[in-house]
């Protein structure tokens, strides 16, 4: 079973290395960190450096695929890159096509989402409805093959949750147990409907910037 | 605020990959991923590479000092590695000094844990008393500048608690919002006490002989 975890410049990391984890941990599983090309991958702190030594081109035909999140993945998807196209060949082949966070951006513009409901960060609901997508609220949405997580730490709920369907819910429970995976968040505060209106709207804006920011990095390259 | 992770090859990644998501979204706060050398680490499945740039000898002074666990962590106690020792050197001037999961061992080989109650992965309870901390189940344990975290995943937790403690609660739960930290976990098996026997039993088998393949590795290398 071969495992891709499809990654770009500007990746937030947690979205990653949620799922990565939990994979990594399945007996017999090769996970494989790819991108369009190899070397080193840069997340969208610009702190994390990550040697990747495969490409998508290396792992066509994934079991598993699954796309993280982070503020590079809006241009990512609207220009159809590299990433895109991948996912779109690879999708057909696959037993679960899965992402993170923004991550469903580039699963939306390979057209995986089309009238479906799926899961996105809270914060990029309309831009992942302009794929087609419909709109949820739900932290993890399991349909047809294709598996997608609200933002960054939902990737640990959804690769638990895809262990136990491709794997049986007793291995799922073992490598909860092994990460302690038992959350005691110290607040109520991570999603919009429970944290205070002033953190949403600061939170909101701090986003907005950061991707901004980010884009003009980018631009600046 | 320097805020700096020690890392070295066989860390497990997610250890350092909660905290550094949370800690990363800090305003202001420059994290440093650092080793006793500079180039490129290996995670303890040899599928994560990181490059680290800095030296613990760059960053002798961080506000906040943070060590992952892995399997590797127990053999750099045992040895009072390069690592211990920035910790026991660094430790007197920082604002907090924190481990997840074996990377407790560390601070115990430091000499900070002795007759303090200190959290670790559940698996390793009795290795930290061996460094005369007090065993306790706790996921999370704040003491006198002093924190520690449980398996893993605990240190999503363990950061956004201290990230309360030096920041104030609204910057912690704006984090905690913008990761849409709003757990699922799509079972109750994180923790000993609440996972099925015949599976606390497996995984304890299996943390075992991980351990004991990656003890091999090491010496062979």
């Amino acid at each position: 079973m071969i495992i891709a975890i499809g990654l770009y410049s500007g990746f937030t990391t947690l979205d990653a290395i949620g799922p990565y984890q939990v994979f990594s941990t399945v007996p017999g599983a090769e996970v494989v960190l790819c991108a369009a090309e190899t070397g080193t991958l840069d997340d969208d702190h610009n702190l994390m450096h990550l040697r990747v030594d495969a490409t998508f081109a290396d792992v066509p035909r994934p079991d598993i695929l699954l796309i993280p999140g982070g503020p590079a993945s809006l241009a990512l998807a609207r220009d159809s890159a590299p990433i895109v196209d991948w996912v779109r060949n690879a999708h057909p082949h696959t037993r679960w096509t899965a992402s993170v966070c923004t991550g469903a951006l580039i699963l939306g513009a390979a057209g995986l989402l089309d009238n479906r409901p799926a899961a996105t960060h809270w914060h990029f609901y309309d831009e992942l409805a302009k794929y087609g997508a419909q709109r949820t609220e739900e932290r993890i949405v399991i349909g047809d093959r294709i598996a997608t997580g609200a933002g960054s730490s939902a990737g640990i709920d959804l690769a638990l949750t895809l262990v136990a369907e491709f794997a049986g819910p007793e291995l799922a429970q073992g490598i909860q147990l092994a990460l302690e995976y038992d959350p005691e968040p110290p607040f109520d505060s991570g999603s919009p409907s429970k944290a205070a209106k002033p953190i949403v709207d600061t939170v909101s804006f701090m986003i907005d910037a950061f991707e901004k920011e980010y884009s003009r990095a980018v631009v600046r390259d």
